[in-house]
């Protein structure tokens, strides 16, 4: 049974817990959950089905280290300062502890690339996105952290860290490990609807 | 309970459900039901919780048509050759059902908009895409068919057609309906994935 009411209350309730971790414990993770994870990534929708995801599962504690140095770097040079103008206090603070270390230090990244060559011209987001969102579900549903970031992802730092080829691109670093503390559902506005136009 | 083995049994089970319909039956959807759905959309995570997203809700017929008629011109003119030369008749043959008023033939037509001016520069894909994705797979789980389309989102014509806003731009079109047959799941390869670097 794929569907009916109970399967909605589920999804719901998986996506309301779904929230940005930016601080795990040094519990691991295990392999052939990551590998699962990664397949449920791969039921998302892509141009023409083109699936142009790559990941990137990074163990290496250099690796990660020199990431979360990316990350650190581009969160100080201007990231930081725009949070702190539009977003405030609160968010900002979360985001230097992910930026600073914690997103580094959980015990597996997944960087999610596109091989940008694979589908059709201008349809890279649309293709690669909703299997970040796939991932993150999939990491709820399993007990464990997660969060959707970019800061390490612009320009080719990253590409060059991680010897990727031409024409792939890093989209996302995706932490996955035990949530150092339990997070209450994120705040959410209610959806902005308009009927038949604006 | 919102983890653990069961869940995520039961939303592999829905993501591997998740498919493109293009074909829908006349039989209605309840207005409460897309409210809901539309809700777990907004569950996903965006770039500072920007939340940009604005969302048509079409039933109109004469809207739905012309946004049919704006697909299928875009599929006609330069899309299919695209999907015939790199995709196969098959896919072709699906999309073409779709484009020449498959999709507009769903009772509801959900279009995703980005207001650009609510999100930090350069993240709109990855603070829209998700949310999508959440829809797409709450309306499989509520027994629906749906797509991910976007034939009809180039240039300004569907944003002059819906009375977009400067600033706000249609991402996708999703069709919200009964499916006119049941879809098998979709063909994946294995995840390509590297470990530690490329």
């Amino acid at each position: 049974m794929t569907h009916g009411p109970e399967q909605l209350d589920q999804l719901e309730s998986v996506a309301r817990a779904q929230r940005a971790t930016r601080s795990f414990t040094r519990e691991p993770v295990d392999d052939n959950l990551v590998d699962r994870l990664l397949a449920l990534a791969t039921r998302s929708p892509s141009a023409g089905n083109s699936q142009p995801w790559e990941f990137i599962v990074v163990r290496d504690p250099a690796t990660r280290h020199a990431i979360g140095a990316l990350t650190s770097s581009r969160w100080s040079s201007g990231a930081r300062d725009w949070s702190q103008a539009n977003l405030g206090p609160e968010l900002t603070a979360d985001v230097d502890t992910g930026a600073t270390g914690g997103v580094a230090g959980a015990p597996v990244l997944v960087i999610v690339c596109a091989d940008t060559d694979r589908c059709p011209p201008g349809s890279v987001g649309e293709s690669v996105w909703p299997a970040v969102q796939n991932l993150l579900l999939g990491a709820t549903a399993a007990g464990l952290g997660s969060a959707l970031t970019t800061l390490a992802t612009g320009g080719r730092d990253l590409a060059a860290l991680l010897g990727l080829p031409p024409g792939v691109e890093a989209m996302a670093v995706v932490p996955l490990g035990h949530p150092a503390r339990p997070l209450r559902p994120g705040r959410r506005e209610p959806p902005r609807i308009h009927h038949d136009s604006w």
